[in-house]
């Protein structure tokens, strides 16, 4: 008899608010015999956190433990690992769907899943609605309109890279700020560009805080914050198509 | 006695399949006392053609007449009668949802309202799966990894704008390419980025159609139509923090 192997799917939950998960996702996650999520050494991690309150049918909860900053070779290492716990469940012909948190192709862990996986099992990726567009929301100032240029900017990169790319965008999304916010607040406050910037951590969820950039303490800052600039051009309302 | 002020919802509906709607938008649609939905000047437009299997409350329907391609005073005053009439109902104490494809804040007309009506009424944006994301994940390549920078492109800029973005990103989602696809086409082929580059139009939706870039018919790209690029660098699953 040939089992007939499973089919994975990699789902965005969103940005923290269990609300902000799609129909589908949360259909998919209620048809799953397996959950799994990406958690870090010890502990649950948020992607389950944000659906825990959503599964009804008590599917199997299977951990994948990735060190949170890890150096190349370990991650790689953490990768293989969680590819090989799905991998067994899938050969075995199960259901089985990898929360991520935001969306799974948008700076998501699951890419490294996907790329070990999705040549060897049916794979269906389910988008999410992404922490730019739940910042924005949550701050109240649109992100970016018209024909303007978004540029999605990590806040680990060098501090003149930064900086020109700034000085070169429309509108930006500076992401996972984290230890950076000394450095973004000196980039932002040398361009004068304070005035149009927006910081938000952990948007839409319970412990969300909105603070003046100029009001953050830098000891504090977690991973998941934000910072939107977008320069007010002439508003012409204009759609060119 | 005084009458209540209503609240507006700019709701995003996420890129066409209704299932990518999230359970918040799902709810505060069925909620509503009027769904307003952006519309061409005749017909109902794609917004109000995503959340209708979904509307269960039978609401009043308010169609925005905003005429597609427009010159920037028509379209003020467009944008500004549309306002007028969300105030009416806001003024007589209704719950009005606004339902924006994708997300409102991204590229949304929706910010032009925002704008007219946010600082005279209570408003919420719930934020939607965005068509970069969707076109990720139909297209099964991810969007952005690690520390990579991600430029969102408007495909109407012109062609040395856009050409040098290209060339200056690690990734990029050309968006609106509709008529512009043999310019954009141009500048893959020039920078040698066609095999990073990938082609789909209407995600999600029962149209949806990913052809090989050489392969479209450049008569017919509509407007919902995008180009993801990704350069592949070296793969070292690094997540620094």
């Amino acid at each position: 008899m040939v089992i007939q192997k499973g089919t994975l799917y990699g789902i965005g939950v969103g940005p923290g608010d269990p609300e902000l998960l799609t129909l589908k996702a949360n259909r998919l996650i209620n048809e799953a015999d397996v959950v799994a999520y990406p958690a870090p050494e010890t502990g649950d991690g948020i992607a389950l956190e944000i659906v825990r309150p959503l599964l009804l049918n008590n599917p199997q909860l299977l951990p994948l433990r990735i060190p949170i900053s890890v150096s190349p070779l370990p991650a790689q290492y953490a990768y293989d690992q969680a590819a090989k716990l799905l991998e067994l469940e899938l050969e075995a012909g199960k259901i089985v769907s990898v929360i991520c948190e935001g969306d799974p192709f948008f700076y998501g862990s699951f890419t490294f899943l996907f790329e070990r996986l999705s040549g060897r099992f049916k794979t269906e990726i389910v988008p999410g609605v992404s922490s730019p567009m739940a910042c924005a929301a949550t701050l109240h100032t649109p992100l970016v309109s018209r024909n303007e240029i978004l540029t999605i900017l990590p806040a680990p990169l060098e501090e003149a890279e930064l900086k020109q790319r700034l000085i070169n965008t429309d509108a930006a999304a500076i992401i996972k700020v984290g230890r950076h916010l000394p450095k973004i607040r000196r980039i932002l406050r040398n361009l004068r560009l304070e005035k149009y910037s927006h910081y938000v951590e952990h948007a839409t969820m319970n412990n969300q805080k909105i603070i003046p950039l100029d009001k953050i303490d830098s000891q504090t800052v977690p991973y998941f914050s934000m910072v939107l600039v977008r320069k007010i051009k002439d508003r012409d309302n204009s759609g060119e198509r």
